[in-house]
Protein backbone atom coordinates (compact mmCIF):
# COMPACT_ATOMS: atom_id res chain seq x y z
CA UNK A 1 0.00 0.00 0.00
CA UNK A 2 0.99 3.31 -1.33
CA UNK A 3 0.00 6.87 -0.13
CA UNK A 4 -1.30 8.26 -3.37
CA UNK A 5 -1.85 11.88 -2.04
CA UNK A 6 -2.51 13.74 0.97
CA UNK A 7 -5.43 16.46 0.12
CA UNK A 8 -5.22 19.98 1.75
CA UNK A 9 -8.27 21.98 1.89
CA UNK A 10 -7.41 25.70 0.76
CA UNK A 11 -8.82 28.82 0.48
CA UNK A 12 -7.36 29.98 -3.17
CA UNK A 13 -5.53 27.65 -4.31
CA UNK A 14 -3.23 29.79 -6.92
CA UNK A 15 -2.07 31.47 -3.71
CA UNK A 16 -1.58 28.06 -1.73
CA UNK A 17 0.50 26.68 -4.65
CA UNK A 18 2.45 29.94 -4.76
CA UNK A 19 3.40 29.10 -0.59
CA UNK A 20 4.00 25.54 -1.58
CA UNK A 21 6.91 26.19 -4.35
CA UNK A 22 8.55 28.29 -1.65
CA UNK A 23 10.16 25.04 -0.31
CA UNK A 24 8.94 21.96 -2.77
CA UNK A 25 11.12 21.21 -5.56
CA UNK A 26 7.90 20.02 -7.77
CA UNK A 27 8.30 17.70 -10.61
CA UNK A 28 5.31 18.56 -12.29
CA UNK A 29 1.38 20.76 -11.76
CA UNK A 30 -1.82 19.17 -12.90
CA UNK A 31 -5.02 21.47 -12.54
CA UNK A 32 -8.11 20.02 -12.55
CA UNK A 33 -11.98 20.94 -11.90
CA UNK A 34 -13.83 18.18 -11.05
CA UNK A 35 -17.52 19.04 -11.26
CA UNK A 36 -18.97 16.16 -9.05
CA UNK A 37 -17.11 17.03 -5.88
CA UNK A 38 -17.22 21.39 -6.46
CA UNK A 39 -13.44 21.72 -6.36
CA UNK A 40 -10.75 22.87 -8.12
CA UNK A 41 -7.48 21.05 -7.67
CA UNK A 42 -3.94 21.10 -7.92
CA UNK A 43 -2.07 18.18 -7.84
CA UNK A 44 2.14 18.69 -7.09
CA UNK A 45 3.71 15.59 -8.01
CA UNK A 46 6.64 14.85 -5.37
CA UNK A 47 8.84 12.01 -5.73
CA UNK A 48 6.74 9.04 -4.03
CA UNK A 49 3.48 10.47 -4.17
CA UNK A 50 1.56 13.92 -4.32
CA UNK A 51 -0.18 16.83 -2.45
CA UNK A 52 -3.16 17.73 -3.66
CA UNK A 53 -4.33 21.32 -3.28
CA UNK A 54 -8.32 21.70 -3.37
CA UNK A 55 -10.37 25.28 -3.12
CA UNK A 56 -14.08 24.75 -3.70
CA UNK A 57 -16.03 26.20 -6.39
CA UNK A 58 -19.09 26.52 -5.42
CA UNK A 59 -20.73 27.27 -1.41
CA UNK A 60 -22.16 23.77 -1.25
CA UNK A 61 -19.17 22.68 -1.76
CA UNK A 62 -18.23 19.95 0.57
CA UNK A 63 -14.90 21.33 0.61
CA UNK A 64 -16.12 25.18 1.63
CA UNK A 65 -17.82 23.86 4.75
CA UNK A 66 -14.73 22.01 5.81
CA UNK A 67 -13.23 25.22 5.23
CA UNK A 68 -16.00 27.40 7.60
CA UNK A 69 -15.71 24.92 10.64
CA UNK A 70 -11.97 24.69 10.87
CA UNK A 71 -10.08 26.34 8.73
CA UNK A 72 -7.51 25.79 5.94
CA UNK A 73 -5.91 22.15 6.66
CA UNK A 74 -5.63 18.49 5.68
CA UNK A 75 -8.63 17.02 4.83
CA UNK A 76 -7.86 13.94 4.17
CA UNK A 77 -5.48 11.08 2.95
CA UNK A 78 -5.40 8.44 0.49
CA UNK A 79 -4.15 5.04 -0.11
CA UNK A 80 -3.91 3.85 -3.10
CA UNK A 81 -5.57 0.01 -3.24
CA UNK A 82 -4.27 -3.26 -5.55
CA UNK A 83 -7.50 -5.24 -4.92
CA UNK A 84 -9.95 -2.03 -3.52
CA UNK A 85 -13.02 -4.66 -3.44
CA UNK A 86 -10.78 -6.94 -1.16
CA UNK A 87 -9.48 -4.27 0.89
CA UNK A 88 -12.49 -2.78 1.63
CA UNK A 89 -14.02 -6.09 2.12
CA UNK A 90 -11.35 -6.65 4.58
CA UNK A 91 -11.79 -3.22 6.75
CA UNK A 92 -15.37 -3.59 6.78
CA UNK A 93 -15.14 -7.26 8.16
CA UNK A 94 -12.77 -5.56 10.59
CA UNK A 95 -15.53 -2.88 12.32
CA UNK A 96 -13.83 0.09 10.04
CA UNK A 97 -16.98 2.41 9.03
CA UNK A 98 -17.20 3.21 5.42
CA UNK A 99 -18.38 6.48 4.09
CA UNK A 100 -20.54 4.53 1.38
CA UNK A 101 -19.62 2.17 -1.07
CA UNK A 102 -16.81 2.07 -3.89
CA UNK A 103 -17.92 5.07 -6.80
CA UNK A 104 -16.08 5.99 -9.83
CA UNK A 105 -14.18 9.07 -9.30
CA UNK A 106 -12.39 11.37 -12.12
CA UNK A 107 -10.74 9.44 -14.71
CA UNK A 108 -12.10 5.75 -13.93
CA UNK A 109 -10.30 5.49 -10.60
CA UNK A 110 -12.48 3.74 -7.74
CA UNK A 111 -12.65 5.18 -4.78
CA UNK A 112 -14.14 5.02 -1.12
CA UNK A 113 -13.65 6.73 2.12
CA UNK A 114 -13.04 5.52 5.77
CA UNK A 115 -14.97 7.60 8.06
CA UNK A 116 -12.68 9.14 10.25
CA UNK A 117 -13.92 7.86 13.66
CA UNK A 118 -12.62 4.59 12.63
CA UNK A 119 -8.94 5.87 12.13
CA UNK A 120 -8.24 8.28 15.16
CA UNK A 121 -9.88 11.58 13.41
CA UNK A 122 -8.13 10.72 10.00
CA UNK A 123 -10.37 10.78 7.04
CA UNK A 124 -8.88 7.96 4.66
CA UNK A 125 -9.65 7.84 0.83
CA UNK A 126 -9.58 4.59 -0.85
CA UNK A 127 -8.43 4.38 -4.37
CA UNK A 128 -7.40 2.25 -7.26
CA UNK A 129 -6.72 3.58 -10.98
CA UNK A 130 -7.57 1.51 -13.96
CA UNK A 131 -4.55 1.58 -14.82
CA UNK A 132 -0.91 1.13 -12.85
CA UNK A 133 0.21 3.65 -10.00
CA UNK A 134 -1.62 6.52 -9.28
CA UNK A 135 -4.75 7.11 -8.63
CA UNK B 1 11.63 15.49 -2.58
CA UNK B 2 9.68 12.44 -0.70
CA UNK B 3 7.14 12.01 2.58
CA UNK B 4 8.99 10.92 5.12
CA UNK B 5 6.18 10.34 7.59
CA UNK B 6 2.86 11.70 8.69
CA UNK B 7 2.29 12.04 11.72
CA UNK B 8 -1.05 11.39 13.64
CA UNK B 9 -1.76 12.59 17.34
CA UNK B 10 -3.72 10.08 19.31
CA UNK B 11 -4.81 9.24 22.52
CA UNK B 12 -3.64 5.52 22.94
CA UNK B 13 -1.00 4.16 20.41
CA UNK B 14 -1.94 0.43 21.28
CA UNK B 15 -5.62 1.42 20.51
CA UNK B 16 -4.52 3.25 17.13
CA UNK B 17 -2.35 0.51 15.98
CA UNK B 18 -5.07 -1.71 16.14
CA UNK B 19 -7.61 0.50 14.15
CA UNK B 20 -4.67 1.06 11.24
CA UNK B 21 -3.98 -2.61 10.97
CA UNK B 22 -7.65 -3.22 10.28
CA UNK B 23 -7.08 -1.69 6.77
CA UNK B 24 -3.65 -1.06 6.10
CA UNK B 25 -0.54 -4.05 4.98
CA UNK B 26 1.67 -3.03 7.37
CA UNK B 27 5.46 -4.16 6.41
CA UNK B 28 6.63 -3.14 9.85
CA UNK B 29 5.90 -1.75 12.98
CA UNK B 30 8.50 0.66 15.15
CA UNK B 31 7.81 1.24 19.04
CA UNK B 32 10.10 4.27 20.40
CA UNK B 33 9.68 6.94 23.33
CA UNK B 34 11.31 10.45 22.61
CA UNK B 35 11.68 11.84 26.09
CA UNK B 36 12.71 14.88 24.78
CA UNK B 37 9.08 15.68 22.93
CA UNK B 38 7.44 13.66 25.54
CA UNK B 39 6.02 11.11 23.36
CA UNK B 40 5.35 7.31 22.12
CA UNK B 41 5.55 7.20 19.10
CA UNK B 42 4.81 3.47 16.83
CA UNK B 43 5.84 4.04 13.28
CA UNK B 44 3.85 2.04 10.42
CA UNK B 45 5.89 1.35 7.15
CA UNK B 46 3.98 1.37 4.05
CA UNK B 47 5.90 0.79 0.87
CA UNK B 48 6.74 4.70 0.14
CA UNK B 49 6.20 6.12 3.51
CA UNK B 50 5.47 5.89 6.94
CA UNK B 51 2.33 6.65 9.21
CA UNK B 52 3.42 7.70 12.48
CA UNK B 53 0.80 7.39 15.71
CA UNK B 54 2.00 9.48 18.43
CA UNK B 55 0.94 9.62 21.86
CA UNK B 56 1.56 12.14 24.66
CA UNK B 57 3.68 10.78 27.77
CA UNK B 58 3.09 13.76 30.40
CA UNK B 59 0.52 16.45 30.46
CA UNK B 60 2.87 19.03 29.56
CA UNK B 61 3.51 17.17 26.06
CA UNK B 62 2.94 19.39 22.75
CA UNK B 63 1.16 16.09 21.57
CA UNK B 64 -1.38 16.50 24.79
CA UNK B 65 -2.33 20.30 23.81
CA UNK B 66 -3.12 19.57 19.99
CA UNK B 67 -5.51 16.88 21.12
CA UNK B 68 -7.26 18.83 24.00
CA UNK B 69 -7.69 21.94 21.84
CA UNK B 70 -8.19 20.36 18.40
CA UNK B 71 -8.96 16.16 19.00
CA UNK B 72 -7.15 12.86 16.97
CA UNK B 73 -6.02 13.64 13.78
CA UNK B 74 -3.12 14.62 11.56
CA UNK B 75 -0.45 16.68 13.49
CA UNK B 76 2.24 17.13 10.68
CA UNK B 77 3.52 15.99 7.37
CA UNK B 78 7.54 15.45 6.99
CA UNK B 79 9.44 15.77 4.04
CA UNK B 80 12.94 14.53 3.65
CA UNK B 81 15.72 17.06 2.58
CA UNK B 82 18.89 15.82 0.78
CA UNK B 83 20.58 18.69 2.17
CA UNK B 84 18.37 20.83 5.13
CA UNK B 85 20.46 23.74 5.30
CA UNK B 86 20.30 24.58 1.59
CA UNK B 87 16.43 23.78 1.57
CA UNK B 88 15.95 25.93 4.98
CA UNK B 89 17.76 28.96 3.04
CA UNK B 90 15.42 28.69 -0.10
CA UNK B 91 12.33 28.45 2.24
CA UNK B 92 13.21 31.21 4.70
CA UNK B 93 14.37 33.54 1.77
CA UNK B 94 11.47 33.22 0.21
CA UNK B 95 9.29 34.10 2.88
CA UNK B 96 8.09 31.27 4.89
CA UNK B 97 8.20 31.50 8.48
CA UNK B 98 10.12 28.81 10.55
CA UNK B 99 9.36 27.01 13.78
CA UNK B 100 13.30 27.33 15.38
CA UNK B 101 16.14 26.51 13.84
CA UNK B 102 17.47 22.76 12.52
CA UNK B 103 18.35 21.02 15.47
CA UNK B 104 19.07 17.31 16.29
CA UNK B 105 16.19 15.01 16.94
CA UNK B 106 16.29 11.30 17.59
CA UNK B 107 18.77 9.35 15.59
CA UNK B 108 20.83 11.87 15.06
CA UNK B 109 18.62 13.02 11.96
CA UNK B 110 17.92 17.27 11.43
CA UNK B 111 14.98 18.44 11.41
CA UNK B 112 13.42 21.89 11.44
CA UNK B 113 9.48 23.20 11.22
CA UNK B 114 7.82 25.24 9.18
CA UNK B 115 4.87 27.19 11.08
CA UNK B 116 1.66 26.10 9.35
CA UNK B 117 0.30 29.32 8.65
CA UNK B 118 3.03 29.86 6.16
CA UNK B 119 1.51 26.49 4.40
CA UNK B 120 -1.89 26.60 4.26
CA UNK B 121 -2.74 25.05 7.76
CA UNK B 122 -0.13 22.36 7.27
CA UNK B 123 2.53 22.01 9.93
CA UNK B 124 5.31 20.91 8.24
CA UNK B 125 8.33 19.31 8.98
CA UNK B 126 11.96 19.36 7.06
CA UNK B 127 14.03 16.57 7.99
CA UNK B 128 17.21 14.17 7.27
CA UNK B 129 19.09 11.52 8.25
CA UNK B 130 22.74 11.09 8.68
CA UNK B 131 22.04 7.80 6.92
CA UNK B 132 20.33 7.62 3.23
CA UNK B 133 16.66 6.92 3.03
CA UNK B 134 14.14 7.79 6.03
CA UNK B 135 14.90 10.70 8.86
Amino acid sequence: MRVDHIAIAVNDVDEALENYKKFLNIDKVDVEIVPNEKVKVVMLQLEDTRIELMEPTAEDSPIKRFLVERGEGIHHVAITADDIEKDVDRATQNGLRMLGGIRTGSYGRKITFIHPKSLNGVLTEFCQSPAEGKC
